[in-house]
């Protein structure tokens, strides 16, 4: 189990315990999928000698096998089990990492139980999550494919004429065919709402000379994918044409950039480059890529400062876009995983530029 | 603006200050519809003088308007923005309401910008949010007939060898059709599954004979509903027909006993002492209901402790239910609110037993 690598990671880093509550770091370290019933206080507790127990209600009774675990019920005070099991692990004071997502009202609750210095817990996770092992490439391959296969049936479906908003529905439910379902809310953006990254699908019909960006991903056994294609709907115009070419060039030179031992910045700086030489750099607004895994945003971030150095394991998105307020935009997103030393991508779904 | 009511509580309970990140909360208390953007910090400072002001990224320049904020940009680190507002605001120590779903990565970043002592934000909010205005429940209505026609939907559908998921789908899609969309996952517990209140629909096929329950629900501009209903397909096991008058009987005393001025516990106590006589008192293992509005669950809580004394405005679910291990369950959810003294059902599919 992963908890003990984490255990390990504590007393190199002198931490004296950790309260890890559900999400993907939980389901990561031990396997339990129990996730948060109604605010109901669900925490692994660990310490640095390796002792650790979930506190977890009684409604996981059935579901929680094989693990230790103390389970309280609706009308007792969880604190109190806590209080309990903190005095047994010794974790009366010191150094506490603690889940980032954790609630806070459940973080002001621990803070009564001792005199601690709290720590994000993702400072030390992230460096194991990062470096993804064999079963969890292979999961990412599948959720990957997954985004390819319905980008194929995108490009079958009727699509002038059709509301951002209901070609996002179809997207979500082609993802939701092929895999456990989506790892975030699709993203359509057409004509002159392309411009804008963090569009979000509207009512507005998709036109001929469109350009529209497509930005979606599945997920496989906990693990996401995220690609990004833009598609022309009959002649696009002509300075948008000549924006996706320098896209995919910077897509390509960020992807090639990509190996064992450099900086995730020169990933980033590769597109960036290429870009900016092109002379658009004013509307490549953000990052070139980020770390994907159990969560759909994690390290690696691939960014103008990303001091990370990439190893063999390590999966990203390469992203680049340009964006142009009042003409439109396009972006192409490849999932990434360095392998034998190289970049290798798990989305393969057709570059070039498709005219429907 | 709702946050002046907020101001004032602050200082009636001695509160020197609040840190309020996206949510629920900042909604009702703003009108704000910023949310979290990737993690990035994004919260409203407010002191018990009055002032107030948002700390936004640069993403939100063009979507906040009117307001008074600050914004930081990607590179910059927010928590030097935080401080100087923590600075102006004469925020160094003292009592600071923090927002129960904070991430506690936040928090653990705000206890080292002063002396403060932290509380549950919620424990002021939810006086004020359970008490809704003519304009709340007006949302709150359209919500709930979202949901009634959904019901009529259902049963034009030919549900015999439909997959519980496949429904489930059904239901969502028909509510996104009519509404904002699903305040939560629909929940569709067919046969055997529906001995288990916390069923995840799964691959079971409807048949012949079932009893099914159907639980969702709809939003409306923020404002939730959430019915329940129990069909039977085919003619049912004689055992359940009765366990269904049983729970729609003990619905129905339920909802005639809830009135302005009685106890949360008593609206609870009418459905309990109701399926009790009956001999299935062992059977109905949650509270009788919730209360509803921006969140799906929120305050008063309609169980055997419920100490709130309802009052006008107050909205909320009465839903009994019995489950019956190895045979399957019935419950029945309407959504009210006491209104001019008596409750009144803002759900109104039908409540007979629907045999199809």
């Amino acid at each position: 189990m992963r908890l003990n690598k984490l255990i390990s990671l504590m007393n190199e880093r002198n931490f004296d315990g950790a309260l890890i509550s559900p999400g993907t770091n939980l389901y990561y370290l031990t396997g339990l999928t129990v996730h948060e019933v109604g605010e109901r206080l669900t925490l692994l507790i660990v310490n640095a000698n390796g002792k650790y127990r979930l506190l977890a209600p009684s409604l996981y009774e059935n579901a929680v096998r094989n693990f230790p675990v103390t389970f309280w019920r609706d009308g007792e005070n969880p604190y109190d089990k806590l209080a309990w099991i903190l005095a047994e692990f010794h974790l009366s004071d010191g150094r506490l990492l603690i889940e980032d997502t954790m609630h806070a009202d459940w973080l002001i609750n621990v803070m009564r139980l001792g005199l601690f210095e709290f720590y994000p817990l993702s400072s030390l996770v992230r460096e194991l999550r990062m470096r993804k092992d064999r079963g969890e490439i292979e999961m990412m391959r599948h959720a990957a494919k997954a985004a390819d296969r319905v980008f194929d049936e995108i490009l079958s479906w009727d699509l002038v004429g059709m509301r951002e908003r209901e070609l996002a529905l179809k997207i979500e439910l082609a993802l939701r065919e092929l895999s456990d379902g989506i790892s975030f809310e699709p993203i359509v953006a057409s004509g002159k709402n392309g411009a804008n990254p963090h569009h979000e699908p509207g009512d507005r019909r998709l036109r001929k000379g469109d350009m529209v960006i497509l930005d979606y991903g599945a997920k496989w056994r906990g693990y996401c994918s995220d690609i990004t294609r833009t598609i022309a709907l009959g002649g696009p115009n002509e300075r948008l044409v000549e924006i996706y070419e320098v896209v995919k060039e910077a897509q390509e030179k960020a992807y090639r950039a990509a190996r064992e031992g450099i900086l995730a910045k020169e990933v980033d700086q590769a597109a960036r480059e290429t870009i900016a030489r092109a002379g658009y750099g004013e509307y490549f607004t953000h990052r070139t890529g980020h770390g994907l895994g159990l969560d759909v945003h994690e390290e690696p971030y691939i960014g103008p400062d990303g001091t990370t150095v990439l190893e063999n394991g390590m999966t990203f998105t390469i992203e680049p876009g340009i964006y142009v307020p009042g003409l439109g935009g396009v972006r192409i997103e490849d999932d990434v995983v360095i392998h034998d030393g190289n970049g290798k991508r798990l989305t393969r779904a057709e570059r070039e530029l498709i005219r429907l």
